[in-house]
């Protein structure tokens, strides 16, 4: 039986970065994979949708040519290219997570891990055994019970990036990240998009003011819109899917070639040997410490399967975090109230911290600012004056408590808000922070200038 | 004989931005301006050649759309179209800063303004004062006396952005900013472009491993690249130019339609009343203190005149530094070692601080960190492979000494550096604060980590 000193089971953002970093700190380390290396993130949602996402992106360009001085006569897609190029990116960083582990001497044990008593893993019928396991094992497309997935008429997003075919019209069901991702797509390439969100706004998690930004800009790009709606049930009979969607007006059947279930994500706990390990879970999610450490000592949990939110950088960060504990570091427990999310639909959306509500709800007595990317030199250059920035200040100490950004490469811009809010910033420091002109990030301080009343160019 | 509280005399970014926040701050406020609101910046300067490299990176999209699983078969640019689009965007921007004067109720006078003792204005004849004046009137191309510009055949900036008909072939004297932008522009719209640069590299005030990748991805694009070159003499008398450049090598003549002398700037401190005033300059610079007061009392001055660097958001934060102080408010003096730098071609270049050479001049011992960006999903997801984020810190303190970024969009991610090094973070700092996935800013983190040998993805 090989023994090692951590051994992770599962092999995305969570559970490879967690075996490179336990590698850096000298500890042996094997990690299980029963599908592709890098999990769902580079195989199957991050990194391949943002591949589609630019095609789609060139594609607008081609549309819009003649914005930029340029004529286009004849251009079209390739769908099938697309996918390709999209499959290739992929693939091409599941090679590259091969090679991480290659270098970092870290053991892939190809197969379906279970855990067991005592610190073990059954893989197939062969065990290791480890002084850690960190269990990181992801999660999958929830399926709702009235939207049965058929994988060819009712989809997940595993489908949704791989069709041989470009449907004609697709009918879009949540309206989070992947869900509006995928609607963007379609719409971009052609296909006729309805999207069908249960809550009043689309991108319901994020700030009120740039869901309706969004909601504006996706009607804009041609996309039909339904709120406070849901599909009752479809009907998968016919040539076509048709979804009968409550309204508030009530109900209405759309039809469509095909249906996408965007409905969120379960976590993968289910037959990984959880209970014969005796590991306390609540509501899906497997319970853990600030160190990621569950009730069984020598078992830890990262990433989605942990109540935090499911995303990549966090999983990420918790591997890190709960391996530089076990090896022994002086470790700082994550701050969940700074967080950064993305959505890379057109246009983009990154936020962090409370939104306006959050932070009324919160009891603050509070300053928001806003800078919209039509006052920008550097948006009117682009042709990219959709959106804005948008922060919120705790009024009495000044505490920066929220910043939501919508437009054009946004999501490369929060990346300074959550590192001010980290290091406790004032709005004070920001706006005599010197942005660069003329970029998009002077937006950032402008909102922040509009906060304290003292914006330039409003 | 009308009175004020301040009149800025010129409306550039610095001018303008000064008289709005002196408006703000409750002074009866005027700026002077001899043509266009908004000066070089606006209307020949940072907007409309961002308009220009806008419609370049869409033309290059057309040609490499096939990159994308998509087809174009026939596609141009119209030059004039291109032309016009950028003039269109610099006259919203002026009209942009005519409706800020407006709303701000800052009287516009139009004229040529000239400095008169006693805290006097005449512009063309009428005379003004005001209790503080506030010299803003910027800089312009510099001529070098072997490389006379005739406007026609050896131009400057102004008309390598209004030119009637594209040059099929260009030399571009000079490697800044302005040099590159525009050798790239005009290479991608598909003119012939050799670049000269005197020094042994290309945007020779990056650091050298910036300059090196920035040299490559020029050839790559199809730029010839001549460093340590000099342009001797220019015979425009014939139908093209033909250039004597000095290489190390010897002699080389080089024949282009046109020449564009892109070799740096002077200031407009000429027939302005300087030696009326009295007010002492050095070197072409109006000598200043720290809150930009001149040697005679009532007289400021700031931006491109001044010793600092000659950068639009350093002239308006210089004009708010400025105006503050006047209004008697309690300001913080400009750190000038915390100036971020762009340049706009592709890959862009964003940095500040030091470079790796000045960090080790200035006898710090370093931790310098690098990604690639072929090493980030986003960058493979989005095909900006090209390019890297290096950072340099101190080894005994952690102190962030300088951050250089050479890729697509990191002109929007300088700021995080900024604020960071403005903040006094360490790389612990950065490392720990969690960036989102997929995104280009990601290679910060990476870089930082990579200082630390603590890098993930490498």
């Amino acid at each position: 039986m090989s023994k090692y000193d951590v051994i992770v089971l599962g092999s995305g953002p969570g559970g490879y970065v967690t075996a490179i970093r336990a590698s850096q700190l000298g500890l042996k380390t094997a990690v299980v994979e029963k599908e592709s290396l890098g999990g769902v993130c580079l195989n199957w949602g991050c990194i391949p949708t943002k591949a589609l996402l630019k095609s789609a992106q060139v594609f607008d360009y081609l549309k819009h040519a003649s914005d930029y001085g340029l004529t286009v006569n004849e251009y079209d897609k390739d769908f099938t290219k697309v996918v390709e190029r999209s499959r290739g990116v992929a693939e091409g960083m599941s090679n590259g997570v091969k090679f991480l582990m290659k270098k970092n001497k870290i053991d892939v044990i190809e197969g379906f891990g279970k855990l067991k008593a005592g610190k073990k893993i059954d893989v197939d019928g062969k065990e290791y055994s480890a002084d850690h396991i960190v269990i990181a094992t992801g999660a999958r497309s929830r399926e709702l019970p009235n939207l049965p997935q058929d994988g060819k008429k009712v989809i997940g997003y595993r489908e949704a990036m791989t069709l041989k075919k470009q449907p004609k019209s697709m009918i879009v069901v949540g309206s989070g990240a992947i869900g509006v991702e995928f609607a963007h797509f379609y719409n971009a390439m052609g296909t006729e998009v309805t999207i069908v969100e249960y809550l009043p706004n689309l991108v319901p998690l994020e700030d009120l003011d740039v869901s309706k930004q969004f909601e504006r800009s996706f009607k804009k790009a041609g996309i039909k819109v339904m709120t406070n709606s849901s599909v009752e049930k479809v009907d998968t009979s016919g040539k076509t899917v048709k979804a009968t969607v409550k309204t508030k007006k009530g109900e209405e059947i759309i039809e469509a070639d095909i249906v996408l279930s965007a409905v969120g994500i379960v976590t993968n706990i289910e037959g990984i040997g959880l209970e014969d390990v005796g590991i306390v879970t609540d509501k899906g999610k497997v319970m853990v410490n600030d160190f990621y450490q569950t009730n069984i000592p020598g078992y830890y949990a990262i990433g989605d399967i942990t109540p935090g939110p499911a995303l990549a950088h966090v999983a990420s960060a918790e591997g890190i975090t709960c391996v530089e504990k076990i090896a022994g570091m002086n470790v700082e427990a994550i701050d969940y109230g700074n967080i950064p999310g993305c959505t890379y639909a057109t246009p983009e959306i990154a936020s962090v911290g409370m939104t306006e509500q959050q932070a009324k709800d919160a009891g603050y007595d509070i300053k928001v600012g806003k800078f919209p990317f039509s006052a920008s030199g550097k948006a009117s250059a682009a042709g990219t004056k959709d959106g804005f920035v948008k922060v919120i200040f705790d009024a009495k100490y000044g505490e920066w408590l929220g910043c939501h950004m919508i437009g054009a490469g946004v999501t490369d811009m929060i990346a300074e808000a959550v590192l001010g809010r980290k290091l406790e910033t004032t709005g004070h420091e920001v706006l005599k922070t010197i942005h660069p002109h003329p970029t998009m990030s002077e937006a950032v301080m402008e909102a922040v200038a509009d906060a304290y009343d003292e914006v330039i160019h409003l």
